[in-house]
């Protein structure tokens, strides 16, 4: 990595969203890639993450072992709940309770002590699933609280969050990142995914996913189970 | 707990100004308290927090296991950064990056789950040592940023943050707090306390502390090395 560019943290989850602004934001700025252990049901969207960071030679990959499962609330991190197969009305259950205000918490403390004033997150307020925190007035109110809250912030170095993605649908993300290079065959968005990291192909997340490869016009190099 | 009160998510260290927060909510709510083991120095103030959710009859109290000492940048969770024994000019560096930032986003998660709308948290902008995330201007930031996050939110269930002590001196705080039946000795401020808990006397934390038992007239019940 160029020393002269600027350092940026990316929140990386290892799906397709969060590898296509990694793509986008290593253009401009040295990479340190954010993924959390946080109780999903699986850890393959983890491995993911590694495989896509190493790929990708980001400057540094933390993954941290957050306790977000504990609070219970959601499917995704709450085994009595079921993923269901056919998408609901309203939030669904997969919705994980103030997730991206905690992940982009620790991308703020992290983008401080790198003395970092870039954020980069994935969220997607078009072809997305209804949740309330990947919307763009979320992000607003998001961006004017860090640059309240942090010590480098009332020093006058202000904190940018970048959403690349959020007002493209989902054909756009995938064709925005195939024109910069991304491989999607590593990337896994299904919400569950068995243990190789096959995806189901008829959750939420899927059906998205098909719908932007199909929208992009380019073949799907997704592994279904 | 009376069923009849509402539920409120109450951010509990164990310190002074948490304990009185705590001591002025459960008059009205049924109190849900939280603490962190974030990678202090010690363990004497999460001790304290126990002893005090034990006493006080909290409906439950939650210890979440949480990685920020990992992104370092603070001389409470780094051992390579000395507490300095007199107060530095500026925000020192006992000051932890989005601490409280990462603190209030699981206290929203957890209020989610809940189904509480009222979240308690004892900053004080008067006698504090300089952080930013204490200040009415952050939690005003943090209000309405919650406000857009969550699937609660959205539904019409509106978040207040409780900040009782924000604008009150220490010798006000520990006025209000043996008002409503604190007893002091059970808390930890110190910032490098020892293994039974007693406090060094010279620190940032200590000498506010100790100004402010002076100012209320109050005897000082703090354990001292």
């Amino acid at each position: 990595m160029s020393k002269l560019k600027p350092k940026a943290v990316i929140l990386l989850s290892g799906g397709l969203d969060s590898v296509t602004a990694l793509a986008v934001a290593r253009k401009k700025y040295d990479c340190y890639a954010l993924s959390f252990s946080y109780g999903q049901r699986h850890n393959v969207e983890l491995e993911a993450a590694k495989n896509i960071a190493d790929i990708y030679q980001v400057s540094e990959h933390r993954i941290l072992n957050i306790d977000l499962g504990q609070l219970g609330g959601s499917a995704l991190t709450d085994m009595d709940i079921a993923v269901p197969a056919v998408q609901e009305k309203g939030i669904p259950v997969t919705y994980v309770p103030a997730r991206n205000t905690i992940f982009l918490s620790y991308a703020l403390a992290w983008a401080e002590v790198l003395k970092s004033q870039d954020i980069f997150i994935g969220v997607n307020a078009v072809d997305y699933s209804g949740y309330p925190d990947c919307r763009p007035e979320y992000i607003d109110a998001f961006s004017k609280m860090a640059n309240l809250a942090t010590k480098s912030a009332i020093e006058g170095h202000i904190i940018s969050i970048h959403t690349p993605l959020i007002s493209l649908t989902k054909g756009e993300i995938i064709n925005l990142g195939v024109k910069n290079g991304v491989d999607y065959s590593l990337t896994v968005s299904c919400y569950a995914a068995n243990e190789h990291g096959a995806a189901c192909g008829c959750c939420d997340s899927c059906r998205l996913r098909k719908q932007g490869f199909e929208d992009a016009g380019i073949a799907d190099p997704t592994l279904y189970a």
